[in-house]
């Protein structure tokens, strides 16, 4: 069984929009043990959508269509589909009303444009839409499958998890193909696979292992086939506590968890209080932080202290040091972890302090130069950290490195 | 005249990898005046290979392959191609050197992989690739042209900069086609095309409009067509100049800018500083605005006051106001940027509370509930908004906002 995805846009084509849509769709389809023949980027015209929709269907079973579907006159995707599965266009109260639901939180009122997006083909399935104004489709003809979604990246991903997944799940049978992702952070991927040589070896002729790297988290991922879906559960989970026996320290967790998530329930669960100070990191650990939904269970709030003056007077950071040492040295990232914790009242204080770059490096201290800092009443811990990537980069592995290292901390 | 891209990866289906490659390709293109047809992402087997080229060579003059170059067996774009263009592989002395230097300035020996990479159909234009071991191939026939270069994104775009672009612009001559972004934030797409139907209707012939949102920024694309490229700049410029004469608070930018390089420019361009308080936003927003190389020159820092203490303690919030009027209120908004102007004794102070959900919504302040303030010596100015997204939306859009107003206060 095969799938593809159509993604349709002249803003893809022309290079203005990177199409991250195609990725995350393939990667889910895969997840189910479906191939995915093929991804296409067309235009929004007429021709060119019926021509890819019939040759997809010619060769494949399911055909995943996302973009065309905005309330502006470009937007032609449902016209066309509705012509192709020769059906007509009707006024969907369901729909309708989601519409004016929606628009009615943000204080705003329908218009002709959105009036028109509640007109759905009669014969599809709509799989509604929580995150926008326009739905999403599920087609069937002689027993294959084309589902149209809004090329919106949060709205299809809303209208796949919810609504389409499952249904694709169901509606194709397919053989066991099961996936563990066990998550590390803390080394690059050669010297990992130096590490892992021997397990990869020896991993069971059914399972496989790869390596998906992104920008500091290394993801492995162990792939089991069979037919018997609980013994290829069994054999991976005997593959990922033999994981946890080599490189404990690495591994923070299973299954696409985030390091702020597994940091948050330990906090939460030893019901302990964190306060931080950011200087190169400038608000992005503490944004992945509160990216988890009841942070403030165990996150009180920190001091971006950019400038030197806020340092010394908001965390209590001694001139001298400054001067002497430098801002990006341990005695600043420990005097930054130590000051933010009492002044926030927390029994954790977690510190960083750096040159993200492209400017500021000097021979001594070159950009990506990072000295990341945790405090208790247990006492002070500070490590420096050699990044040399761009900016974004650089502050990203500080804000990853800070969170591992107060995870290690805490274990 | 058009164009076609192939990108070759399972790695790519499977949605491993993001294929940014195609949009760049197409952007480049697009300058060049080269319409893109469509580009395809296709497994790495010999048969899905000779029919995509197949297909692209029947329709377009001008098709561009990534992938599938590399040393390993399982990268056989090379061999396919010569068999598509009915030549043969020989070894090429100039590609050996080449390899033979890259590896050796890095302390490497040639391997057999990589003898096997200075083979090069015996057709083709080699284009040289200083940054890795495959070389870009550059094939004619009938009058068009087929350019393979591998997959890693760095070696291609060295290959299409240095050596394929200038050759396809000289090659083939062609009309101009420009492109503006007109970068808008604070409304909807259905609202804003209801705005903007009249100068739809108006816009001259050969300029058309669409609308591309991406989570609260909507960049409206202008495309002029025609022979006198000058001319076709003049008419864009004209209708870029409308539009601002149309929706002048809405627009923040042209051509591709962010919302904080352009607050950036402007707090840098005044000599002003900037604090910000952030209770919903949790870093998001400072970590915005420290995405901008150099912002240390304008701001200084930031306190997130997640707990109520912290508000209090650190913003000099006043406790009455926070059990009266709740955290997420007018008068608790306009004292966080005060009490952070103070504090950190900057020019302006921004803040943010709200409800970023899932949870602590109620019916009177649902979750997306957001309260913005801006704070001055010229004075204070709060704004509510109701988003009703999910978690992280809600905090992207809050943080946008809240550099919105600022900005719109500033101009």
């Amino acid at each position: 069984m095969q799938a593809e995805i159509i993604s349709i846009g002249d803003e893809i084509l022309i290079g203005m929009t990177i199409d991250s849509n195609a990725a995350w769709i393939g990667n889910s389809l895969t997840h189910l043990g479906i191939n995915v023949y093929q991804n296409i980027s067309i235009s929004d015209t007429k021709d060119h959508i019926l021509k890819a929709v019939d040759e997809a269907f010619s060769r494949s079973e399911l055909i995943i269509v996302t973009g065309g579907l905005g309330p502006t006159s470009d937007d032609i995707t449902k016209q066309t589909l509705s012509d192709y599965f020769d059906t007509s266009l009707v006024k969907n109260k369901s729909v309708y009303e989601n519409i004016e639901n929606f628009l009615a939180t943000r204080g705003l009122e329908m218009n002709d444009n959105n009036v028109r997006q509640a007109d759905v083909p009669e014969d599809c399935k709509v799989l509604p839409n929580a995150l926008g104004t326009a739905p999403g489709m599920w087609f069937e003809k002689e027993g294959k499958v084309l589902i149209s979604m809004p090329g919106v990246p949060y709205e299809m991903k809303y209208i796949m998890q919810e609504h389409a997944l499952p249904l694709i799940s169901n509606f194709f049978n397919r053989p066991a193909i099961k996936y563990r992702l066990v998550m590390t952070f803390g080394t690059f991927e050669a010297k990992l696979a130096e590490i892992l040589e021997d397990f990869e070896k020896e991993l069971p002729e059914n399972v496989s292992l790869a390596y998906l790297p992104t920008s500091g988290i290394i993801k492995l991922r162990l792939t089991g086939r069979g037919d018997d879906e609980d013994l290829v559960d069994r054999i991976l989970q005997e593959q990922v506590d033999k994981l946890y026996g080599i490189i404990p320290d690495l591994i923070y967790g299973l299954d696409g968890v985030s390091l702020q998530g597994v940091l948050g329930s330990i906090l939460k669960e030893k019901n302990l209080t964190l306060g931080i100070a950011e200087s190169c990191t400038g608000g992005s650990l503490s944004s992945m932080i509160t990216e988890i939904p009841g942070c403030s269970d165990y996150f009180k709030g920190s001091v971006i202290a950019y400038d030197n003056d806020i340092k010394m007077e908001l965390l209590g950071v001694r001139g001298e040091d400054l001067e002497k040492h430098g801002a990006v040295s341990r005695e600043v990232a420990l005097q930054m972890a130590r000051g933010v914790r009492k002044k926030l009242e927390t029994d954790f204080g977690l510190s960083t302090t750096g040159i993200a770059g492209p400017g500021g490096g000097t021979e001594d201290k070159p950009v990506g130069t990072v000295w990341i800092a945790v405090s208790s009443k247990e006492g002070d811990f500070a490590v420096k950290h050699n990044y040399a990537f761009k900016r974004m980069n650089n502050i990203r592995r500080a804000s990853l490195a800070a969170m591992s290292l107060l995870r290690q901390k805490l274990v």
